[in-house]
């Protein structure tokens, strides 16, 4: 029997108001699932309110009454951590100001509900970057990647979403709100509550507000597809990229052709740059804020130094920005392009940059012993040592029998990363999909920490139950 | 009446050997004061574990009796942590193996009581850069870097000791190890562990190992000395610089002429550059990993373009290897070229970046106004809005009546700093010095949580009791 909410709902239309208070299914419908249609939540109402004091009131009334709170941002999770399971989902979508731009001192003040793209619009405005970018940013908001501090494909250069946060404003499960909103490079007053919540996924309250860095806009780039054996041949032109590149390498991708032909047979207007077909490519860019910079005689010099090392066997580098362009196209549809080819079975992993090739190497040849005919499709933040380490169905099985291997492909995969003393969510995430693996593998104090830490913040279990822990 | 801890002792000499349980007092006597002779403190006795589970061991037997830890590194800290008021003192000093180089993943696996410039050298032998570095460098050891999170000079460019590490192992108030010793740059399982122990100065556990990042080294550097009208000018400055040279600036720092006369008049070998006097200094420096970056030349051309805006008087840029350390000299002898001028007040703080300017103006007028013939010697880390504001006593009062007026000070100053939304302590930390200034300006439910983080972890206060919160 469903418990009566009534009272609970007529006192949150009266702090943010009914326009903001949705319990109509077919109003909260597009909330309540996720984008790949995974997992399909329940809840009793979305509240949608305005300014912090309405967040804070929300969080007050919900948690006198017992009722878990879901935060959500732009719901483009990828492990079902905005997924309601009961309780309300409040979503920070109304609140997107950019509420301070100091170009001096290089920061961005920012509601939580800002369109991550709108942010990158702000900084460029003010003649700086932000550097955080990844595929939803066109819809994801900047406190649901504060949440999960987002990764993407800036980290190698720029750091994670941890690394470009200097303050935030979080209402606590109980209603109180943290004010940590500074702008200082430099601040050793007690415990870092900042890094707390990045990261929690909405496990020990909701950030509202953040102020974020802004970084010298880069003004050239050199941007090249190199070909090679695979992920050794890889790593050591990695190797050879950062040494002689250090303060210029921002990207070091990576893809096998069973990845790129995807691309290649299903991206709209994406075309192979090379006449012939190699094992492995690696997308490498060079960025700098000075004009004066060479990059490109940089990633000549560079790259003719690993042909003759005998790394690479071929490389195109973009001659204009439009060609820059088309090389990055060839990245970013990875993902969609493994769609029409079936079911695939996915793992955001890490390891440490020295042993991610020996990591490729180990995981493909185990998960192929399992199952001969199956397409690995290993690609992404090589330089970060962080994969995505896909696994496209074999042709002719269909998708739910290959599925029913999710389970033992996890283990083969996971259990090779954990050997490598790697991470099972290198960017995603834990949400519900992966807290049975996230007990198997962490290191059991740390987890009796956390459970400790959230109890302390959150003794009753209001902020986002079942997901992380 | 003092307490019997014969039997802790002994159990301790059990666990650990008696050659590591020092209880004379003339054996102790070194760790029981600070640098500066500000605070004497009492211990039952010092232990010195020689690894994490004989530390693990030390602290279950204290935790047993309810004996206070106070964790110690190279005692080298300015604001009282590492001083007990009874309870035993746990130093790290025989922890000191490099555990591992990872050249390729560019991470450091380190004791905690290595000493940080072992672990610069241990960098540089590895090709490497770990470019965390301070004053106290010969003597200070990583795991107190680690647990007052460090500045310093390289801030700038490369952040605080929290951006300078992976992973951590942990030893808890109860006893249990926290195995966190990563090495990966992406790891999204679960809370953010490792920033709450770092700056956490001891009182949430005892850092015992940690994985730090290498970065590039550089391989050339341009280097000035800069003279200018004061603050605003040199904000202006800071501001062309960073334009000009995002990737390469890693120093500005800033110095008023009456703290430079001071290193002059007392720091041997040390001579100005300049022909005139000017009011106001800057020490610049670019630096880069590529031997081909024109470093001189970049440096020649935004100085250029500061003396045609009027933002410069002078400048220096060091010709040689030589020249360039001697321009160092003059930043290196500021802090003890103070002290035979007599006692000064000093103070930690940092502001927003584009409010420095405005704050030593306001700070230095306010202070002033008080006492018309104090000597203001502000200098520092000002591209990161880190000033010591140290202020000299007038040349004709003693040093008594001077300290008398501290707390006065300290109210001019911190109330200006908390009212440019700044820190009253931007690297040092807060140890007993600054305890009662973090509770008069620190936000309120900021110190809630920091206490209920406190009371979570180490509910019988048991880690250094009394710093901090």
């Amino acid at each position: 029997m469903a418990e009566d909410h009534s009272a609970l709902i007529a006192k949150l239309t009266d702090a943010i108001g009914a326009a903001y208070v949705l319990t109509d299914p077919t109003d909260m419908a597009g909330r309540l699932v996720e984008d790949r249609g995974l997992y399909t939540g329940t809840a009793i109402a979305i509240l949608r309110p305005g300014s912090t004091e309405e967040v804070a009131a929300c969080v007050r009334l919900c948690a006198a009454a017992g009722v878990a709170i879901v935060p959500q941002g732009g719901n483009t999770g990828l492990v079902g951590g905005g997924v309601a399971n009961g309780g309300v989902i409040l979503t920070t979508d109304r609140m997107n100001r950019i509420r301070n731009v100091d170009a001096t001192n290089a920061t961005l003040t920012v509601d939580a509900g800002c369109i991550l793209a709108n942010i990158q619009q702000a900084a460029d405005d003010a003649g700086a970057l932000f550097p955080l970018s990844l595929a939803s940013e066109g819809s994801c908001q900047i406190g649901g990647n504060l949440s999960t501090n987002a990764g993407g494909t800036a980290v190698l250069r720029y750091g994670n979403m941890r690394d470009l946060v200097l303050g935030l404003e979080v209402v606590l499960p109980d209603g109180r709100v943290l004010n940590d909103l500074n702008g200082l490079r430099k601040n050793n007053t007690g415990y870092d509550l900042r890094n707390l919540f990045i990261g929690a996924e909405g496990t020990l309250g909701i950030i509202t507000a953040a102020v974020l860095k802004l970084f010298p806009k880069p003004v050239t780039r050199a941007t090249a597809l190199v070909a090679c054996d695979g992920p050794q041949a890889a790593l050591a032109l990695y190797t050879r990229m950062r040494a002689q590149n250090a303060d210029t390498l921002s990207t070091f991708e990576y893809v096998e052709r069973m990845a790129l032909q995807m691309v290649l047979d299903h991206a709209h207007g994406c075309t192979d740059p090379m006449a012939e077909v190699h094992p492995a490519y690696c997308l490498i860019e060079l960025t700098s804020a000075n004009a004066a910079d060479t990059l490109d005689a940089r990633m000549e010099t560079a790259l003719e130094a690993a042909f003759e090392a005998g790394e690479i066997h071929d490389a195109v580098i973009g001659a204009s920005e439009a060609q820059k362009d088309a090389l990055w196209a060839l990245r970013e549809h990875l993902s969609e392009s493994q769609k029409p080819e079936g079911a695939s079975i996915k793992h955001d992993v890490s390891v440490p940059v020295s042993r991610v090739a020996d990591f490729i190497t180990t995981a493909k040849a185990a998960c192929l012993a399992h199952m001969p005919d199956l397409r690995p499709c290993p690609f992404g933040h090589f330089g970060d040592g962080n994969l995505h380490f896909n696994l496209s169905r074999p042709v002719d099985m269909d998708d739910a029998t290959f599925l029913a291997e999710y389970p033992t492909f996890n283990r083969i995969v996971h259990d090779i990363v954990h050997q490598m003393d790697g991470s099972i969510s290198a960017e995603h995430g834990i949400g519900q999909v992966k807290r049975a693996e996230l007990r198997r593998y962490k290191d059991p104090v740390a987890l009796e920490l956390m459970q400790q830490l959230k109890s302390a913040i959150d003794p009753a279990n209001i902020m986002n139950p079942g997901k992380v822990l």
